[in-house]
């Protein structure tokens, strides 16, 4: 990885405020910092313990008492926030931030957003943005430089033709872009039912199947843990992601995620029947879509191609 | 990894017969090799491809014409064939194999295939093992010695009290040992119900998910492709697996599937009314489960503690 650039004059963004440093907030300053195109970047959290971390990393230089400190002199103001808070954050920052300041935001539902966004005053930009890109982890420990590095991120501009609007969207876009991200540019109502497809259903049957093996009788903790190998434990990488964020999610995209919920379950109890009746074909007809999918996925530079992720080379015996 | 041992009068098993040259096959085969536990391995595949393909990798030592050819003076019997084929294989292997050989299969449903052993012939050893461990690959190319180390191996022997058939137990616990493998002795019908939960209904969910994928007209397959990193590319490693394989132990195991699937899909309905309803203290309590049993899958030495699987460490990146 290159080494932190030293902050010059030129920077895009002189003053950055960071408001919420956790996983994604903290790893897009880190990646900033060292692409050298920003200036000083304030933070603010409501936990103030985490707070303190962000400044122990060097997530940011310094942590303000307020969002209204963090804002005050910011030309980028980065709302890191989970989904279900970032439309009220919106409109306090709206009236704090200075004039010509640009706000984005980091969060996996755009249309209820972009709704929001219509109350903000003029003069102030705000981009949506969705870097789809995490880990299971959260919290300011979990941020690293390079996690946007290429995947991608989706900017879903508000209708606001005017000239200084599209300037600032093409800033956000040269910001993504020197994190190491490829960015697309489309609606939001586009992004909330490709988002339900790629993102939420899968984070929503993960976390079903978790709660639902939590629940038998039949089975063992201890047997779940142990034969956890034969496909379990995949899903419970993304069952572990942080549960106020996705709980948002869920409340924030409904009518885009009952819709695909709806197309899983018609295909689900398709080969429940198969299953029933013993109908061999249809089974097999249904398997052997994955292996193309997957590999469509590895060749677009999305998946490693390594052998169950490659996570028996990184792997740490237990004590 | 150690070098492979000199083989020596002292193996185990001085004939072993491989049917199946495949990804569990050919690792057990690798396996044991390096172990030195074994003397010379004959191979039997239908795919002759394959079986070429085995001897040039050394998974075998010679390829058999014949199943019969393959088992004739063998001490060790491996049937690493899918589910479906194996209990006819077992009928053919019990005619043609050599009075005390001892016979075991590696495959994911067992109270079908215990039913099956019932009209072998008697003075022959069948002992089912299922190895839980794999990966998304398959074929003699995706196999590799340590597949089994520090997983679990389950060996569900048949109601055969004699002394003769608790020491055949003994020496294939030894066996499965010598690769790594931790194992777990227990009845066949307890054994398909803790694989459907930790196993077969995981695979049926991602086989089912990336299928629904598959045929939404308003998600082009582009943008599933691109955002995959947002959860759904994780689904698309199990579902990439063997879908005759599969196809197998959903026909085998039908009743205990069946009854986790109606589980899960229960829990899948609660989730959706709390979606349809915005009740978000639900969501966020059934959400907040997966962390406390992942963590306790990583603690177990069934999983890597890196994030994101630490695929991010062994990406290629795309030509």
């Amino acid at each position: 990885m290159a080494e932190p650039q030293p902050k010059t004059r030129q920077a895009d963004f002189q003053r950055v405020a960071l408001i919420g440093v956790g996983l994604i907030g903290g790893s897009l300053s880190l990646g900033l910092q060292n692409a050298g195109v920003v200036g000083d970047i304030i933070g603010f959290d409501r936990d103030e313990k985490a707070l303190s971390r962000a400044i122990e990393l060097g997530l940011i230089d310094e942590a303000a008492p307020s969002l209204g400190d963090a804002v005050a002199d910011a030309s980028l103001i980065i709302l890191a926030t989970p989904v279900g808070a970032t439309a009220q954050m919106l409109g306090d920052v709206g009236k704090a931030a200075p004039p010509e300041a640009i706000i984005i935001d980091v969060g996996s539902v755009k249309s209820s957003l972009v709704e929001a966004a219509a109350s903000l005053g003029s003069g102030r930009y705000f981009v949506p943005c969705h870097p789809v890109s995490g880990t299971e982890q959260s919290g300011p420990d979990a941020a690293f430089a390079t996690l946007f590095r290429d995947r991608w991120c989706i900017v879903t501009p508000v209708p606001d033709p005017s000239t200084e609007y599209q300037t600032a969207v093409e800033k956000v876009v040269a910001l993504w872009r020197s994190v190491g991200a490829n960015v697309e540019i489309m609606d939001a109502a586009h992004h909330d039912l490709a988002l339900a497809v790629t993102s939420h259903l899968p984070h929503l049957i993960a976390f079903t199947l978790v709660g639902a093996a939590d629940d038998l009788e039949s089975v063992a903790e201890a047997d779940i843990i142990k034969y956890s190998a034969g496909g379990f434990r995949d899903f419970t990488r993304i069952a572990a992601s942080d549960p106020v964020m996705w709980r948002d999610v869920f409340l924030n995209n409904k009518d885009a995620i009952l819709e695909v919920l709806g197309r899983f379950s018609e295909e689900l109890a398709l080969l429940q029947r198969a299953i029933r009746w013993g109908d061999g074909p249809a089974l097999e007809k249904t398997f052997a879509r994955g292996r193309a999918l997957r590999r469509a996925i590895v060749d677009a530079g999305q998946e490693t191609p390594a052998p169950n992720f490659g996570r028996d080379q990184t792997k740490t015996p237990p004590d």
